[in-house]
Order: structure tokens, then C-alpha cells, then sequence
């Protein structure tokens, strides 16, 4: 037995007792989002696995974690010894939970789950199918607290306000383009649920949640009124001052039940399907208008002018931080002083929480050597790490939460002499990475109709990448954020000018290495012609790639001039930013053209 | 006042005495498929437009007709003088039917068409708005047999078998399969309401729609049975033989309602919601089991050993029949022999014609000269064509049936000298079909993740074209099929290896010209590595692109090698179907290394 065994036998032990057969603990709190408060890292407490994506099933004699395949190296090592399988979502041998739940039940068995963890559509979409097996639902099973004795309380940190300065609009301003929209849509009310569409729309923030400041809380609008449903606790008078300056009043976090359960049936209130809870939506079920798309999160994925300058701005910082940290790195493998992966991050935030405006990482450094770079988000630890020798591949991905703005980048540097192979793998990532960079496509273009640009030569070798090419990223915000990403799959959200987009393919080989190279890209209107209105990207990220990993025998021409392009212009924009002459010469050096 | 003013006058009346404020008169047939008899031409007969794709919306004052790009500059022709307003589908300014209805109607108005020639989810979505308007539907409006006097009768062309050694595959074979998957989503019946799924499915082929030879009925399967609902005068005591030797026997088509009406209540029918009519839909709709897609639709889309080799003499023959008509129409233009587009839509019927196993044109020939090649769907007529002149772009898209094989080719050739727009613009064309062409791309990719291969050369310098880039391809069927499709949107259906798809990027510059350049490729597998299975695509088409056009300076390396190796491959295989020496001399020089 180990912790995880005698958790899992404690939890079954509560589902015995309250008659389910099998219950499913999902990574989520009430506000579905990506990232959780550690309050509610019960999937994580229970199963030991602990990345950002994943759900546990756990029947009398069996348990198994579903994840994606960012993380089914890490997940494999986590869950040894704990019993668990692992179930690799995505693959088309792996049952999806509803088939698996079918395999192991009879029928007239229950299956328990906390509906404040899911949405509508994910138990329609389950029930679906358990229903035409005769086993039901319980959405009331929540034992946690009982079995959690340290649980971690629900946060309280004190909110503060994003400054105008920063956020180029008043929340006053964006609450009206939401009701707006909303009467447009036929709605006399928005419940938004997603915590980065409040914390945009109030233009506050909060340190709930590691890496992405925002406050656990619930809005409620209506014409002329906003209520924010948030733990007192988390208010000060300012605050309190602040919200009211902006017509919005305060409630305790728990009224929202009540406070919906008392609402008028003729007020039609539009609600995300996709991050309001069954919980919650089930209480006034037939007042609720769904929304495809909210009108929060699309207006929160284009950026003002502010928000635009402000991105440049940290970019340089950025920039500059990464070029101390690289140098450092580079200086101790050069001196033989002993440096593991842990200490890529720790160089990585030393040099970064210095600037202006530094408030937090945006997400835990990903600092992979050698065979751990093929583990997509591979997090070093004190028992994982590697020592880094003067060889091999080391792929670092970070980026920080600055109050103008939310960086994120991926290089992947040799520390030795490349090989022919790391210098071919390395070079058909970075001609993806460029052909997506310089796409121009129509206004109304998906992300999934631009996606093959930077799989193709990949593609071509019979390589590929499992995770998506690009993901929108938050202002100060989420670095994770809708509505469009860039992706295979279809996502029904068209690249908006103005909206901050990864670009970010890899290749990953198993026990060999991992290759990833990401830029921040904004996208803006390149062109009108009789044929309409075209887009493209311009790159936002500002941080040379590792010249000695390019094979220019397999470059066209233009695949050159954008990298030297590029690193002309990182070196113009970061040299200010850069004040020894060794630093100065570094960046020199990592920006000659190719 | 014209013929049409009078016929939408005639009909008009008739909606006043049945009550309907407005009417939808489609492009369908109880089949819903994408070609009509002449029979269902209700709405050209009505409206004047000929175009394969367009609805027409008559209310008492006012008339529209939505069609799609294609289209746009021919409907705006054709439907001058018959006070038909034009409603460019796809536009993001045109309403949709069900938006423009609300707009013209009043509360309680009622909007009548016929329920056989509608789906269900296209009647759902229509309904879902008039319904918030308190505007109903009358399903059972179908007034046209007393207003067209000479209406064509129902197709009576007797059915014949197509021969096993073509199809490669007996019906009974095809029916155990189709049967099979049926009953493993659990159904015990499949209707097939689609007129190409029933022709595959049976090897049974007739002439009842024009270019496409499929016969009007319907098929019913159940274990160990085979209806087909078909109206006797098609068949032949040795049609109904065969039919029996694969377990089919035969009623009358108008049967199917009363059969379905009659039918077993625990007996549920598999259907397919896009081709079944609302009409019998609303028979046993509690009996029905819709899906997303059918069997018979992908198993048709991959073609067997036999077919693909069929395809392969198919293409030859058809590549030597084009050789001589471009060769004829060449001596024509430099003999001074006036020449227009309809001379040219001829000669190639006259040479295809006296090929091996020639049954149809696949569709009718588009010859476009100048201006008129860029009316994507042009055909030509006595008071429309052009003379072709010594200068210029000609864009000519045609195709053949044979027995063993449908064929479908555009090539765009200059007349003349070719200027350095109509270079530079035919390049991008065929740098886009290249690209294409030479893709490779992992099992269970969708069309809408490559097209922006075929377009993005053209997306560059603010171009595009509002058509798809490839079509699935029938065997001695419809020129036209699924269920995969290489276009912006987004179609669930996987590229699968033995499909056959058009390769047919294009341009078209209002009042100048058109340009496309279309192959048929036929999906193969083409490596399997650690990270999968990759297909890539077999060029099946044989007939050279017009070497005058190529602009060598905007292509790279690999792209004019390609068009060297594919004109190679195309003088091997069709030099030995050529006879005279002046043929081959031809074929010779139109082959040359660029």
C-alpha cells in the first residue's frame, strides 16, 4: 500500500457507502476553466498524477486516468504503483469513459459524480450512453472533504484592480458590449462563469489560481446592474469602491444558488454552456439561454491598442530576461558547474522577476533535457531531474504574467555539437513554425484550415506532433484562452485581428528528444483586395532560435531571409534593453544571419 | 410581362388559394441529390436559372433566389427581367432563407413547400427561426404538376446491370456489408434513399438523370432481403433475374409509403438524414435511426483493385481523346476556321465518344473563353458564346463515364501569347495544385485540413476562390460525391485510402478571366512510421497543363520537377494510345521539360 492506494481505499469506501458503483473525479472546479485553485486538485490528491489535463474512474476493483498526450509519459510514471490504468484519450484503441464505465457495470448500478464539475453537455453527452445501459447518475456525490483532511481552504486572497493604463477599456465600457450583445441575442441577463472572462470584464485580478491571476467569483448582469458573487474576505473598502464606481455590487460566493433560485422566470439569463456547471444550470434550467460563443470571451481574445503596446513593451523585458538567463546557462555548462533542469527555471524567473511589471510566471517552466524533452509538458522535479551535460537538446517553455501583458515562448537549444539528426528534426519543426508565421488567409478563417501549414514537412518524413499548433493567449490573463486556437480539429471560431495566437509545433521522440520552438504572433489585416478582407501574423515574441540547429540545405530562400529577418529584428528591439557589453555581444552573436 | 413573370404570377395564384404567404421552391428531388431529372427542374422552369444549386423564395410581392459562387454572375444573367432578386449565398451581407422569410412575413403567416423535397435537419433549421416568429409550415404544398403543362414524366429508361468485371464487387457482397455495420449500431433495416448508394450498391446503372446514370427508387434492406421500390417500366425480365440472384425483389416506387407505413414497429431503420425527404420521414420517424454517415457512402468512396485499374485505362483513353480535340481545335484556331466555345464543348464529345467503353458525358463541358471563364459553372449556348480569337485564356472543364471509370479534367490554355498577369496568375494556380497533389498527411485526416495547401499561394497576394478544392469522384456515377471533400469547411469524413478526389484550385478575375487546373488523385497509403500511418495521393488524370503559362520564376525546384516528372508520366502512358505520328509529335512537344 502507498498514499495513493489507501486514498483510493478510503474513496471507495464512501462510494460503497453511498451505493455508487463507480465514480468519476474529474481535473475541474465549478468555473470548468484549465487551471485550479489547489482546492480543487482532488484528482491530483487522489491519483498522484499531476498534470493539467486528465479524470479519474474509479469502480470497487478497478481505477483508471484518462489524459491526453501531452502527458502520457508523465502520467505512465505517476501512476506506478498506484493501480491505476492509464487510458490514452485520443487514440482509437482507448475507450472514452462512457464506453469503459459500460465494460466494467451492470445495469441498475450508479455512477457518482460532484455536478458543480460538469457541464451539460459533458453529462448529456455520458449519459447518453449509460442510459441506454440502464445505469444512472448521481450528481451529488462529493465525499472529498470528508476524506481530505489537510484540503486546501477555497482562496481568500484579497482581489486588486488592473489599472485602465493597462487594460485599455473600463469594465463599465465592456459590460455594455456584452448586454449588447445579449438583447441582441434575445437575453435580459449574462451569468458569466468562466473566472478570466470576469476578471477581464471587471478588469480585476487575483492570485487564486498558480500563474493565472484570477479571482474565484461569479457575475451576474443585468441592465444597468453587474453582482459579483465573491467571498467577502477577498474585498477591501477600495475594492468594494471600485466595483461600485463601475456599477457593480458584491455578494457572498455561495448565494449565487439562492440568488438564481429566486430569480424571475421571465428573465432569460445567457449562460456558456461549455463553463457553467450542471450544478448551477440545473437550478433554473428553463430560463437559460446557451451561447455558442460568450460575447466576453470574443471580445476578450482581441486586444486594444493599450493591450498591443503594452505586449511590445513586455516583450522586450522579456527578451532581454531570457538573453541573462541563457547567458548564465550558457557560462555555467562552459565552467563545469553542476546544473540540472530545475535550475533552467530557477535562472529563468531569477532573471525575469526583475523587470518592470513582473508579477508571476504564466505557467510552470517546462525545462526538458534529452528524452525529456519528448515529454510534452514534462515539469522537473527533485527526483526527476537531469543534470545537463554538453550535449543533446534542451527545450525550455516559459513565460511570465507581466501587468502589460503574458508571454510565452518555447526555443529549443543544442549544448553540444547538433547532430545531423537533431539539426533535420530541429529544421522541419522551424519551417512549419514559418509558414504559419507568414500564412496570410481570409477574414473568417478557422484555425483548423491554417493547422497543415506547420505539420506539412513534418508530415512529409512521417512525423507529427500530437498537440494543437496554437493557442490564443490571455492579457495578463489565462496564457491558455479561447475562443480560436490552432489546431486539427475543428474549432468554429475564426482568427480575429487583434488576437494573440501561439505558434508552436514540435516533435517529439520518445527517450531521444523533444523539439518545440514558440512565438507569440498577433494577428492583424494585411490586405483588401476585390477578394476581401486578408489576414496574417505579426511575431510578438522577441528571443533568437539556436542558429547551429538550422540545416539550411533543406531552407528555401525566404525560409532563410525570415529567420535572419527575424533575428535582425530581435536584435534591434533588444539591444536597448541590454546594458554590460557582454550581453550586447551575446545578442550579437545569437542574431548573425544564417 | 416574360414566360417566367407569368409563370411566378400563375403560381402565385395558386399560393393565394392555398394560403401560403410564401414558398419555397428548391433544387431537389425526393432523392435529395445533387443532379435532378428533368422532371424535378420545378425550379428552373419556374425562376429561368439554370445552375445545379439554388432555391427560389416566392411571396406575393416579392421573389429571391439564394445560390452559391458558382453562380453568382450567371443567376445575375439569367434572372434579368423576371424581377427574381439574386441572394449570393456564403456572402456574410445575404440573409438566409429562413431570415429573409421572417423579414417579409407577419405573425401567423403561413410558408408552404413540399415535404419530399426537403430533409428533416433542413426543415428543422428553418423552422427553429420561423417558429420564434409564429410563422408556421405547410409541408404539403406541391402545386406544380397543374401549373406545367408539359412537365417531363417521371424517367422510364429501362435499368441494366453493371458488369461485375467493372464493379469488382457483386451487390450481394456489397449488401452483407452494408447489413452488417447496420446491425452493429443496432438496426435491423437500412434504407437507402440516396440514388448513387443504391446504383453502387445493386451494380444496376440507367440514364433516368442526365451525365449521372442512376435510376429513380428507392432500396430497402433487411436480413436476407432486398427491395427495391421502382417503377416496373425500367425493368426487364432479365434486370429482375439479376436482381433476384442478389436477393432484391421489386415494387412499384410509389409503394415505399405505404411499405414504410405498414412497416414492423420494432423493426428500426437505419437512415441517412440527408437524403431521406421529410416526406417519408414523417412515416415512422419513431422507427428511424439516423446516421452521421452511411455505409454505403464511404464503401463506395473506396475503390477496389479492380475499379482503380479500370480507372487507370479509363484515364488513358480519355487523355488521347483530349489530345486529339486540343489538337483539332489548335489546327482550327491556326487555320482561321471560326471556332467557339460550343465547338469545343464538341469536339471533345466527338473524340471521347469513340472511346472503349463510352457512355456519357460525366457533366456538361464548361469551355469558358476570356471573361466567360470566370462563371465557375458556365456553359455555354447558341446566344451566350464566344468566338475564340489568338489570344487569351481558354478555361475548358469536362469529363467523360465510361464503364470502367469517371473522368473529370479542367485545363486553362492560352490562345495566344501569354501575358506576364496571365502567367503570374495561372502559376499560382498550379502552385497551389501541386502542393496538393504532393501532400502528405496522417490516416483520419479531414479535407478542411489541406485545403489551405491548394489555396495559399493565391491567400498571399489577396486571392482566392469561393469554391471547394476537390470533390470526391464516383465510379461510373456521379461525377459529384462524398462523404469526403477537400474544402474550407469542415466535412466529418476522413480521407481513405482507394478514394478518388479533383485536385481543382482556381481563379477567377471578374470581366478578364478564368483560371483552374483540376487532376483526380486517388488517396493511397504511403508510409507507416512510429507516429503512424501517412497517405498521400496517386495523380490519375493524363493530359498535359499548357506549358506557355508556367512562370518558372516564382516556382521552386521541386515544383518544376514535378510538372517535368508528371509530364513525363503523362507521355509514357497515353503516347502508346496515340496512332498518327502527328499525334504523338503533338503529345511530344506539349510534354517538354519546362
Amino acid at each position: 500500500m502507498n498514499v495513493y492506494t489507501e486514498r483510493l481505499a478510503a474513496f471507495r469506501a464512501e462510494m460503497k457507502a453511498a451505493g455508487v458503483a463507480a465514480a468519476i473525479v474529474p481535473q475541474a472546479d465549478p468555473h470548468l476553466g484549465e487551471y485550479l485553485a489547489s482546492h480543487w486538485q482532488v484528482r491530483r490528491w487522489l491519483s498522484g498524477f499531476s498534470g493539467s489535463a486528465g479524470d479519474l474512474v474509479v469502480t470497487a476493483d478497478k481505477a483508471a486516468l484518462w489524459t491526453d498526450s501531452r502527458y502520457f509519459l508523465q502520467a505512465a510514471q505517476q501512476l506506478e504503483g498506484t493501480g491505476i490504468e492509464l487510458m490514452k484519450d485520443g487514440l482509437a484503441e482507448t475507450p472514452t469513459i462512457a464506453q469503459w464505465l459500460v465494460s466494467q457495470l451492470h445495469k441498475h448500478d450508479i455512477v457518482g459524480l460532484d455536478g458543480m464539475l460538469f457541464t451539460n453537455p459533458q453529462l448529456k453527452k455520458l449519459n447518453d450512453v449509460l442510459f441506454r445501459h440502464d445505469i444512472a447518475l448521481n450528481t451529488d456525490f462529493d465525499v472529498i472533504d470528508r476524506l481530505w483532511k489537510d484540503r486546501p481552504a477555497l482562496p481568500d486572497g484579497k482581489i486588486f484592480v488592473h489599472d485602465e493604463k493597462y487594460a485599455g477599456e473600463s469594465a463599465r465600457s465592456k459590460i455594455v458590449k456584452v448586454m449588447a450583445e445579449a438583447h441582441e441575442a434575445g437575453a435580459e441577463a449574462v451569468l458569466v462563469t468562466a473566472l478570466d472572462e470576469i476578471a477581464w470584464l471587471l478588469n480585476i485580478r487575483c492570485n487564486d489560481v498558480k500563474h493565472t491571476p484570477v479571482a474565484t467569483s461569479y457575475l451576474y448582469l443585468r441592465d444597468g446592474e453587474g453582482i459579483l458573487f465573491i467571498d467577502p474576505a477577498k474585498l477591501t473598502d477600495q475594492t468594494v469602491a471600485y466595483l461600485a464606481s463601475q456599477g457593480v455590487t458584491t455578494r457572498g460566493y455561495d448565494e449565487i444558488k439562492t440568488f438564481l433560485a429566486a430569480g424571475n422566470d421571465s428573465e432569460i439569463v445567457l449562460v456558456d454552456p461549455n463553463t457553467i456547471s450542471v450544478g448551477l444550470f440545473d437550478i433554473v434550467r428553463t430560463r437559460f439561454m446557451p451561447t455558442a460563443q460568450t460575447t466576453a470571451s470574443r471580445l476578450k481574445s482581441v486586444k486594444n491598442a493599450t493591450q498591443i503596446a503594452g505586449v511590445h513593451k513586455a516583450m522586450v523585458r522579456d527578451g532581454a530576461a531570457l538573453v541573462r538567463a541563457f547567458m548564465e546557462l550558457e557560462d555555467r555548462l562552459e565552467k563545469g558547474v553542476e546544473t540540472t533542469e530545475l535550475d533552467v527555471a530557477d535562472l529563468l524567473h531569477k532573471y525575469r522577476s526583475r523587470g518592470e511589471n513582473y508579477f508571476d510566471e504564466s505557467f510552470g517552466t517546462i525545462a526538458g533535457y534529452g528524452p525529456h524533452g519528448a515529454i510534452v509538458h514534462y515539469e522537473a522535479d527533485e527526483k526527476s531531474k537531469s543534470t545537463l551535460r554538453r550535449e543533446g537538446l534542451l527545450l525550455v517553455d516559459s513565460g511570465a504574467q507581466y501587468l502589460d501583458g503574458t508571454t510565452d515562448i518555447t526555443r529549443t537549444i543544442c549544448l553540444g555539437t547538433p547532430t545531423a539528426d537533431e539539426r533535420r528534426d530541429f529544421t522541419l519543426v522551424m519551417k512549419g513554425h514559418i509558414a504559419l508565421a507568414t500564412s496570410v488567409f481570409p477574414e473568417g478563417t478557422r484555425g483548423a484550415q491554417l493547422n497543415v501549414l506547420a505539420e506539412q514537412y513534418l508530415w512529409k518524413h512521417g512525423l507529427t506532433y500530437l498537440h494543437g499548433t496554437g493557442h490564443g493567449v490571455g492579457f495578463f490573463l489565462s496564457v491558455h484562452e479561447g475562443p480560436h486556437s490552432i489546431r486539427l480539429n475543428w474549432v468554429d471560431s475564426p482568427m480575429l485581428p487583434g488576437s494573440i495566437t501561439s505558434d508552436e509545433p514540435g516533435l517529439y521522440r520518445e527517450g531521444v528528444h523533444g523539439i518545440r520552438c514558440e512565438n507569440l504572433v498577433l494577428c492583424q489585416e494585411r490586405m483588401t483586395t476585390e477578394f476581401g478582407k486578408f489576414l496574417g501574423f505579426e511575431v510578438l515574441t522577441l528571443f533568437p532560435f539556436d542558429r547551429a540547429l538550422f540545416d539550411t540545405s533543406i531552407m528555401s530562400a525566404e525560409e532563410i531571409e525570415w529567420v535572419n529577418n527575424y533575428h535582425a529584428t530581435v536584435r534591434e528591439r533588444l539591444m536597448p534593453a541590454l546594458e554590460t557589453p557582454a550581453e550586447k555581444a551575446w545578442l550579437e552573436e545569437h542574431t548573425k544571419a544564417l
